[in-house]
Parts: structure tokens; sequence; C-alpha cells
């Protein structure tokens, strides 16, 4: 039904009509962001044989959405990102105040998408909050490097 | 060389003469512990289908020993020991001043191993670095459990 309305509404033209629907489900997924997620998973990646560790955890509404393979993605594609790009805070507002940080550059959200920098994070995540339909959040991540420690001593 | 000695002071007793070698070897050990450590692995270990995981840095003193399967094994066990037993310091000296715990349920290196509890997790590593010939150290962990924060808000 809305495949044949986004078809009428293109004129009969596919490719217009994938963008209607693309769009759609993208507004859907806006409108999911306000629901809470206790659910989800913890994902880790280690990288460089051993060299760069990074654990987050990404988190849903239902265990359901949990496994599926979209949101399973999502978190390992989330934890190389975080692994390869060393982001500092999750989001912008994560920032505290007074700290002269630039956001693109620290923040995991705003970050390019590793294996496609034309996205952003966020991009990704809306995305498959549209593909599982439901609220995702990044409420944590971690990353370890051979040799340094968290409080930046060596 | 080391084992015909053995022999010769076990009186031929081949179980004596074991145990003999078994300690110099822990004795060794315990003298390198004051050796430095620059070299190692991040190891991840995910449980329970993504509601647990745990990562740790294990240092040692060359990147030879850090390929060794001692060592892979090592990190590997004390990353599921983290997962497991939930230890909040590494040693009894990270606890900080007016915290009132109980070092042997808190600490890592002082618990029971998961796989063996009849050892500490400190025998085990002492037992890694009479195999690896090297210092050996755990230098920091980290473990997120799905839905606690690190701050241990819901």
């Amino acid at each position: 039904m809305e495949c044949r309305n986004a078809l009428l509404e293109a004129e009969g033209d596919i490719q217009k009509a994938f963008a209607i629907l693309r769009e759609r489900s993208l507004l859907k997924a806006e409108k999911k962001k306000t629901r809470s997620v206790t659910q989800g998973l913890i994902e880790g990646y280690i990288h460089a044989g051993g060299r760069i560790g990074a654990m987050v955890e990404v988190n849903c509404e239902t265990d359901f959405a949990a496994r599926s393979d979209a949101f399973k993605e999502l978190a390992h594609n989330l934890a190389m990102q975080v692994a390869a790009q060393e982001p500092k805070f999750i989001s912008k507002e994560e920032i505290p105040e007074g700290v002269d940080a630039e956001p693109l550059a620290v923040c995991l959200l705003l970050q390019p998408f590793i294996k496609d920098p034309s996205k952003t994070v966020q991009d990704i995540i809306t995305e498959a909050i549209a593909k599982v339909g439901e609220n995702i959040k990044v409420s944590r991540f971690v990353r370890f490097e051979l040799g340094e420690r968290e409080d930046g001593c060596p």
C-alpha cells in the first residue's frame, strides 16, 4: 500500500518512489528517537593484533530487536568506528563546558562513518532505527590502546 | 642440567623433582616482577549473548612474548574472569583509602580463578610469567553490563 502510494506520487518513476519511501522511513525513525531503550548489546572489537580494543553499549527497546542482524551489524560497526576513530564523547551535548574541542572530530555521532564517509555515524544509527523499527541509542563506549592509560599517563 | 640436578636432589623421586623444578620456576618468576612492561595485548570477552562485556590490558616486556600462546591464553582468561566475577580493582593497593571493601571479593588479583578456584588470579599470572619468561602485569580493565551505567545510574 505504502509502496503503491509512493509510486503514484512519483508518477511511476521508481527511483523517485524509492527516494520518497526512504525519506518517510527516516522520518518515522526520527519520531522513534524519544522512546526509551533498556535492551541492546555490548559489543567488542579488537584491532591491530591486540594493540587496540573498543567496547560499546548500544541500546534498543526489545531483546527481539537486539538479536536482529541489522542491530548486530550496527553494534559491530560502532565498535569498529570507536577503535579506528578514537572519539572522545558520544555527542556534542556530552562535551563538558569549557572544553575546547572540535565536535566533528571528537564526537562519535558526528564522525564520518569509516565504511562510508558520505554518512555520519548518526546517519547509520538512524538507518538502523528505520530497519529495526525501534529507537536505538549508544549509551557508552571505551577504547584501550596498548601502553596508553585512561588517565593519560604513560 | 637443571632437570638432572633436581632429580639428584629429589633422590630419584620424579614427583619430588617436578615439585622442586616448579618451585624454582615460580621463584624465578617472582624475581621478574620488578621488570618494566611496555608491550602486551588488549583482549575482549563478550558474554551471555552480548549482555556482558569485558576488556583488559595485559602487559609484558616484548612483542614476541605478547604473541605467545601462553600469553594469549592468559589475556583471554583474564577478560573472562573480569566478565564473570566483576572485580572492582586490580589489586589491594588500588582500593582508595576510606573505601570499605573486602579485598578478596573486589580485587581481580586476589579472586579465585574461575576455571580453577584452587588458584588465585595472581597465581595464574605468576605461572604465565614462569612460562613466558617475562614480567607480566594487568594495567587496566573495564566491564560493561547491559542497562547498568559506569556512573551507577540506571
